[in-house]
C-alpha cells in the first residue's frame, strides 16, 4: 500500500502526535539506548527504565512547575481510572465529596464517585459544600467545547480535577489543586497512561489496604512500579514533555492561543457558521461549531477529509463539526481549516 | 549512537517481541491502514480501530479454542489490575474465596483479594473449601520457575487463573476455567494490557454498579471500550496473534518444549549446575537455577551478557540464574546459551 502523505488531525483524542515524537518512537523500536532490544524488551526493574521514568516526571515537574511537596504517578487506565480511584481512596462512609458538573465528562467522574460515596453536584465552582472531604471539578470538556474559569473561589476542600484535554495547553497555576489528572492521550502522548499529580499533605489522607492496583499510597510506595508500567507510553510521555520543553512552553501556548482565536474569529464571521460554545466559556482546545443543515455537515465532513483535514465530527451526543487543537496540531493545520472553511462557505452559504 | 546488533533476550518480562511483530509496530507508527497517521493517532470509536480489536480477540479466541461462550476483554493494568479487580467482583459480603498458593505470584494474587473479603489459602490445588465464591490458581510461577500441574482436580467453585507467564505457550484446555486472565507482555506483546477471558454465565454473577473501570460487566457491556484502548498494546496483540497462527501455535508449542527439555538436560548433566525447581514441578518459561557461589554467578551473568545473552539475572528474592525462555525466544538463543555455559563450565567447573 502507497503511504498516504500525512495528514491534519483534529481527533479528540487519541490526537496527533508531533511528527518528531513518532521517529523518536520509532528508533526506541530498534535499538533503544544501546542495550540491543526495543523499548518494549527493557526490564522496568533496569537503571535504563528507571531513568526513562524519572526523566518523564522531571519533566512534568518543570513543566507543571510542581515541587518536590507533590507525588507524580505514571499509572494505567487513563482519566477514567481516575473517576473510580479518586473516590475510591478520599471517600469514605460518612464523607461527602463536591463534584461541579458542567458537562459530559464532569457528570461521568460525578457519577462514577456516586457508586463509592455521597456525592453532591454543583453547577458552579463557587457554591461548595462545608465539610465536603474533596471538591472535584473538569477544567475543559471536549464534548461542548467548554472551559471552566482559570480563576475561581477556591473551596476549603483539597481542590481535585480532570484536566485531561487541557493540561498543559495553557499557562495555569498547578498548585491551586490537591490533586489533578490527565489521559495521556491528548496533550502527554499515547493512550494507556494517566498522569496523576497529588500533594503529598492531601494523598496521606488517603485510604490504604485498598487491593494496590486500586491504591494511590501503594503505587507511592513502589515508586510506580507496584506492577509493570506501560514503558512504551511512558516512553512517549518523556519525547512529548522533551518536544515541549525544546519548544518551549511560553511559545506552545502562545501558538495555542493564536489557533484558538484564528478558528473562532471565523466562526464569529458570518451567520453561516453556529459556534455551540457560549462565547465566555469557549474552549481552548475543542472548537465546536454546527452548519445550517445536517445535510451541509456531511458534505463539509467529507469534503474536508478530501484535503486531509480528518476527525472533525463532533461528538455524537452532540453532532456537528469539532476541531481539536492540543499542543501538538501545527498552527498551518488551523490555516488550512479556514482556508477550506472559506472555500465551503463561498459554494454553499 | 550505532545500533547494537539484536540480542538474545532472557527477560522474565517484558520479554522479548518477534522481530517481524517490531518491523510491523514500526510501520504502524508511520501510516496505519492507509490513514495518514499513526496507529496512536486514531480514534477507538472508527472503524479501523473496531476491526483491530475485533481481530485480536477473534486470533485469540481461534488460540485458546474457545467459543462465544466466553466473554474476552483487553483491559489495562496488567495481571496486577486483575489481582484488584477480580475479588472487587466477585468476593461479596459473607462469601469467600479459595488462593492456591505455591509462589510468589499466587501469594500476591491471595493478599490483594484478602484486603477485599475472605480468602481460604491452599497448598494443593485439591483440598477446595466447600461453598467458595470462586477458586483460583496461579499456572505458572516465574520467580521460582516452577508450575502447576496442567491436570488436578476440578473444584466444584468456578475456576479462576492467572496465567500470564505460560497463557498460549503449551497446549492445554482452556475451557476448565470460568475466568483467566495474563498480562501482555510475556508471550503476547508488550506491557499495559491484560487480557481477560471469561465464561458469560460466570460474568453474569459480578457485581454491578461498581465504579465503571473497575467493573467487567461494564466494559463487557461497552464492546471494550468503556474507556479509551491502550491501542498501541491492541495492535501489538494482533501482530502477535497473528505471527502465533502463521508459526502453527503446535509448531511454536513443540519448539517451547524442545527449549525447556533441551535447557533441563544441561542443568542436569552435571553436578555444576543447581536448578531450583522440583523436577515434578519444572516451569516450561522460567528455568531456574544457581551456580557453586554467588561470585561465579555474577561472572555467568557478565560474560553472558559479553555474548549477548541478556536479562538472566534471577528475582532478587531468589538469586542465581533464570532464564524465560517464552514464545518468541528462539530455539538459537537457548543453542547460545547452552554453548555458553559448555565454555563457562569447562573453565570454572
Amino acid at each position: 500500500m502507497p503511504m498516504k502523505p500525512r495528514v491534519y488531525n483534529f481527533c479528540a483524542g487519541p490526537a496527533m502526535v508531533p511528527p518528531e515524537v513518532l521517529d523518536a518512537l520509532r528508533a526506541d523500536l530498534c535499538d533503544w539506548q544501546g542495550l540491543g532490544r526495543s523499548v518494549l524488551e527493557v526490564s522496568h526493574r533496569t537503571e535504563a527504565y528507571r531513568a526513562l521514568q524519572a526523566k518523564a516526571i522531571a519533566n512534568l515537574r518543570t513543566l507543571l512547575g510542581l515541587g518536590d511537596d507533590y507525588e507524580i504517578l505514571l499509572l494505567q487506565g487513563g482519566a477514567s481510572g481516575q473517576f473510580a480511584m479518586l473516590p475510591y481512596n478520599f471517600l469514605r462512609a460518612g464523607t461527602a465529596a463536591d463534584y461541579v458538573v458542567r458537562g459530559y465528562w464532569g457528570e461521568k467522574a460525578a457519577r462514577q464517585a456516586a457508586r463509592v460515596g455521597t456525592v453532591h453536584t454543583l453547577r458552579e465552582p463557587a457554591d461548595w459544600t462545608p465539610g465536603a472531604v474533596y471538591a472535584h471539578v473538569t477544567t475543559n470538556e471536549t464534548i461542548a467545547g467548554t472551559r471552566l474559569p482559570e480563576i475561581f473561589p477556591l473551596p476549603k476542600a483539597p481542590l481535585c480535577a480532570d484536566m485531561s484535554s487541557d493540561i498543559l495547553a495553557a499557562p495555569r497555576d498547578y498548585r491551586r489543586y490537591a490533586l489533578f489528572y490527565a489521559g495521556a492521550q491528548k496533550n502527554l502522548g499515547v493512550a494507556g497512561l494517566a498522569v496523576i499529580a497529588a500533594q503529598h499533605d492531601f494523598l496521606s489522607q488517603a485510604r490504604r489496604n485498598l487491593p494496590a492496583a486500586f491504591c494511590y499510597l501503594e503505587h507511592a510506595h513502589a515508586d510506580g512500579l507496584y506492577h509493570t508500567p506501560n514503558a512504551f507510553a511512558v516512553d512517549a510521555l518523556c519525547h512529548v514533555t522533551d518536544w515541549l520543553l525544546r519548544e518551549g512552553p511560553q511559545n506552545v501556548w502562545e501558538r495555542n492561543a493564536r489557533k484558538a482565536e484564528r478558528l473562532y474569529a471565523e466562526l464569529d464571521a458570518s451567520s453561516f457558521w453556529r459556534p455551540l460554545a457560549p462565547k465566555a466559556e469557549r474552549s481552548l482546545t475543542n472548537v465546536t461549531f454546527r452548519l445550517p443543515t445536517a445535510a451541509l455537515e456531511e458534505a463539509f465532513l467529507a469534503q474536508a477529509e478530501e484535503r486531509g483535514l480528518v476527525a472533525l465530527r463532533g461528538h455524537r451526543a452532540l453532532g456537528g463539526i469539532r476541531a481539536s487543537l492540543y499542543n501538538a496540531l501545527p498552527e498551518a493545520a488551523v490555516e488550512a481549516l479556514i482556508a477550506f472553511m472559506r472555500d465551503f462557505a463561498r459554494v454553499n452559504a
